[in-house]
């Protein structure tokens, strides 16, 4: 089968001849329709997280089969309910041993021995075909179309900081960045019914979450004077960090949504000083996303700079990397 | 009146004839009897906060006088009182206008236009006498010995750990560092009934919580295995940081507690990857801080390497840099 791959050797390429995934017991096998480019599979092709394998962990699809061997006469049911079906899928799964505390608790994206889709022990979905555990596949609403559905994993992501802190309506939420992170965690905090600010540096990428109601300023306007009482950082960047840390708050919480392969020099003291709370934050859970895109509160559309085939795929990556793209999706 | 200065021309040194300072209207003036080294004062001879003045923030002594000009009666009567009393004081007051959202609620620390003893725009407690506002100066019971009282407020400091977070009584809590920071967390956290670990590099620095029930480790000996739902790091190291980051559990929290002056090469990813909340946390509140001493609940006398007359000061400040020494004091 096509699938996009990266290894330390070859650097990333378009395999025509990838060997097609079998399915484990409880597990379906899925033929991929769409992939979303994250900057994660970006910075995967850098080095980060030594990751070797397909690529990709956004995608949607259709059931084409399931590994019923040995399941209950429920879980059989279940899943073969689930063939022919568009469906995502959660990128972390976990042991599933009774006796680890995350996957008891079903927060496979910690356990310990989890695989996490093109990112961890896990080959992506950025091919023809990916398998996935029947507990962590989700079916789409029929409400919902593809170009929408393919941002469930963002969503979810941006959906995981209202699950992690409690963040009262009178307060001041600032999102710094305008790329697809800060537009999409912008947006999803705004349809939460919170008083939300988008900072960024380019007017068109703001006008995206300006036409759908977020509030927005261009960081050379923006008051830099420690007024936000929770504050995303979504540039990634050593100096967004530095910014952050002028928005939030004494006894703010800033919230770390990026995740980055490089080391960087900074001074922690204003975090003792002013009493911060920095918040770690990655994956979310794929209910609550799905429930705004059903719902159609946000429009991601226009976040589409463009779709390639899985063909393109390494011209795709080389676009993703433009200073004006948004998203770029993947055909199958 | 004898003063310990620093300045970045002269550096630090005693000062015999500093102007002895005058209490403005809701003061006190405080003969300065006993006064503790922290290693912030340390740090601000090197440049930290850019302050120059008396050094010192942590200190007891006896109220000679009073400025009640224009005080209420009720406040007269309360400030009057003071008289003669052997007292303490909180580091940090505020601008005490109405609309300052942090004095409204007595949060002295984080108003923008706080002055902080010895730290910011306020000369410190290393002189003969000090001034404080009386709405931050607490008596000390008669129960605690001058040399006890003298830690209320890196007792307080540490008190306020649980002030900012809920940890509940079943939760794993490690603290890391040796040095007087760690040892007082460690202590406190013990004595407040949570299940504390100190970790640290010397037997003999260890001992002295090991002595008041505090389980210890040799870090050469201790398992760096993602285990504990809290970390406090008190060592104020980038090594202390990452061991820090190696011994806290997915989605725990790392309080730090430690100022530094340098800036570090830091990878975040880890926070992100594994969810984990970084709560810098700095002052406290004296009230529980005196509950403790009052009740005898910590015992700082093994804190104490050596009393020195303010005479030997810089001699002092020298002998704080010294490996094995814990608390060095300044009598007056």
């Amino acid at each position: 089968m096509k699938a996009v791959v990266f290894n330390d050797k070859d650097g990333l390429k378009l395999d025509n001849n990838y060997a097609k995934p079998v399915p484990k017991k409880g597990e379906a096998l899925i033929k991929v329709t769409l992939a979303g480019i994250c900057n994660t599979d970006y910075e995967i092709t850098k080095g980060y997280m030594g990751y070797n394998g397909v690529l990709g962990h956004e995608f949607i699809g259709i059931v084409e089969g399931v590994n019923t061997e040995g399941l209950s006469d429920d879980l059989k049911a279940k899943s073969n309910y689930l063939i022919g079906k568009r469906v995502t899928a959660e990128i972390s799964y976990g042991c599933d041993d009774p006796d680890c505390e995350w996957c008891a608790v079903k927060n496979y994206r910690h356990c310990p021995n989890r695989h996490t889709l093109g990112i961890w022990r896990k080959d992506g979905c950025m091919a023809e075909y990916v398998t996935m555990p029947i507990n962590v596949i989700f079916e789409i609403p029929e409400e919902v179309e593809d170009e929408q559905a393919v941002f469930v994993e963002p969503l979810a992501a941006a959906c995981e900081i209202t699950e992690q802190l409690h963040i009262q309506p009178i307060q001041k939420v600032v999102v710094l960045g305008d790329g697809k992170l800060g537009l999409t965690t912008a947006l999803t905090l705004h349809c939460q019914g919170l008083d939300v600010t988008l900072i960024g540096k380019h007017q068109n990428k703001l006008n995206i979450a300006k036409n759908q109601g977020v509030k927005t300023i261009l960081l050379n306007d923006a008051k830099i004077d420690n007024s936000y009482d929770v504050v995303v950082e979504a540039t990634g960047s050593v100096s967004g960090f530095e910014t952050s840390m002028g928005l939030v708050k004494p006894r703010g919480v800033l919230v770390l949504k990026s995740t980055i392969a490089t080391g960087k020099e900074l001074n922690l003291a204003p975090i003792v000083i002013n009493e911060i709370t920095v918040l770690g934050s990655r994956c979310g859970q794929f209910k609550p996303a799905l429930n705004l895109l059903k719902n159609k509160r946000i429009d991601f559309k226009p976040f589409i700079s463009k779709i390639y085939s899985v063909d393109e795929a390494v011209e795709a990556f080389e676009a993703n990397k433009a200073k004006d793209t948004i998203k770029i999706l993947l055909k199958f």
